[in-house]
């Protein structure tokens, strides 16, 4: 039943990378980690699921912020070991810095310049 | 010279993961990888140089198909451990397959199911 999940060439940590679009702007929002437990959730539920390397354990994409990642596609790629999702983006906010997106560094001149403005204090955002 | 190669967390590999997309479509092209000397040729000559995983080597990418991708921004996320390149992708194929990106293959009803047209035959492009 489950052949698709098998055919993810996982990493040997058992995860592979996740790139995340939002689908109305193509706009890149995030790169996060799923194992094979978060892509079942998320193709199940329809919300993203990823797994959290930093806190290791199932990270249920909006579940403090409100900022929920609605499934459009799931897709891989040739090597199968990549994934890619479009969402819609609950909220504007991706990052959890409070920006539309988490890539907002951008090198210029030699130095990571901040390019994208805080939509929200994650003050608010976290409570 | 190089604080702003030191600023990226590189990963225990020395890899860090890159998206790249497209500038002119916001097409999601690929998913490859870096280490520092690889993101410091990138920065330098601005076309995409990548760390090949398989082949343990420099990847300058297009070396054989002539695809080269030139690069219109560099940009990392906010935990400073993932890339994402805007580029302008010669020959519009960035897939070894011979298909425009990478991400071809979409979930549905269970199944991936391959979802974009190979544009010339890998022969052709690898000679």
């Amino acid at each position: 039943m489950n052949a698709w999940l098998d055919q993810v060439n996982w990493g040997s940590d058992g995860l592979a990378p996740v790139i995340t679009q939002e689908f109305s702007t193509k706009q890149v929002l995030t790169l996060a980690w799923m194992n094979r437990e978060s892509l079942q959730l998320t193709a199940d539920t329809g919300h993203a699921v990823y797994w959290s390397r930093s806190r290791q354990k199932l990270w249920h994409k909006g579940e403090q912020s409100g900022h929920q990642q609605i499934i459009k596609s799931i897709r891989i790629d040739c090597d199968q070991d990549a994934i890619l999702l479009e969402v819609e983006q609950l909220g504007g906010i991706a990052c959890h810095t409070g920006r539309h997106h988490c890539f907002f560094l951008q090198l210029q001149n030699g130095e990571w310049q901040p390019t994208e403005p805080v939509l929200k204090n994650p003050d608010e955002i976290y409570q």
